[in-house]
């Protein structure tokens, strides 16, 4: 199976290396979550790899686990941060699924009873208001690190 | 977080334990993998830990780990199988998000360009074509492994 090579000038390859900035929630050796700037939903997250990958065809299987990892924290931080119903997990692996950047990623978003999505619009979300939610994100990874430690 | 208790009554726990059908294309120790018997695209296939859990916000993160490797080895096995332009990997959590089972499951399906998902129609597919679509992704699943090994 061939897959097209890992490009390293994509906007995450550079958010990874500092070259571009991003509202960043949470961090650890393996990876990091960020919000999206063009959310479909209030709190709408993307968890990346550290490491180079495309996407799922081409991860290799730990890393994956560790975006796992942090997808599911990000998950529960979400739920609790937005009182959310439920939450949607999706990864877009390539670009006839809707892949737009190509470095892995998770998408992690709140949903609520009755709302529908927003679709991307191509419009940048306002940055004060993408600041505040993901104070609000990391606030619960606090607090349910706190409970999970007690 | 209070999430709603495992009921072991539901479908997959009912496949899981043999008491129920289903088309299997894959089993490993941690896993398996089976058609969707409503599917959005042709080869939808779900991936299950054998492990009772309802979805991300409570399940054990090495189980998430094995699911995802086995979504991984699926998501290939899908691509090689029926020439997909891309794949689209999904968890429908909780009810507000779509979920409909609540025991964990991850979705994975093909995509191609210019063709859009079919909605869950709440009508089952003919079983005679899924036992097909199953077959091209069992094949496909031994090539990768062919593939790997060598």
């Amino acid at each position: 199976m061939t897959s097209p090579a890992y490009d390293p000038d994509n906007v995450f390859a550079k958010i990874l290396r500092g070259e571009m900035p991003a509202e960043k929630v949470y961090e650890d050796e393996h990876t990091i979550a960020i919000m999206d700037i063009m959310p479909q939903a209030k709190g709408h997250t993307l968890v990346l790899p550290k490491k180079p990958s495309r996407n799922i065809l081409d991860i290799d299987p730990d890393d994956l686990c560790h975006v796992m990892t942090t997808a599911r924290k990000i998950a529960r931080a979400i739920k609790k941060a937005f009182n959310a119903d439920g939450i949607l997990v999706k990864q877009y692996v390539e670009a006839a699924a809707g892949q737009t950047v190509f470095h892995t990623h998770v998408h992690v978003l709140p949903r609520f009873e009755g709302v529908p999505l927003k679709h991307h619009s191509g419009e940048m979300a306002d940055s004060d208001l993408l600041a505040k939610n993901a104070a609000a994100i990391r606030a619960a990874l606090a607090e349910l690190e706190d409970n999970h430690a007690s």
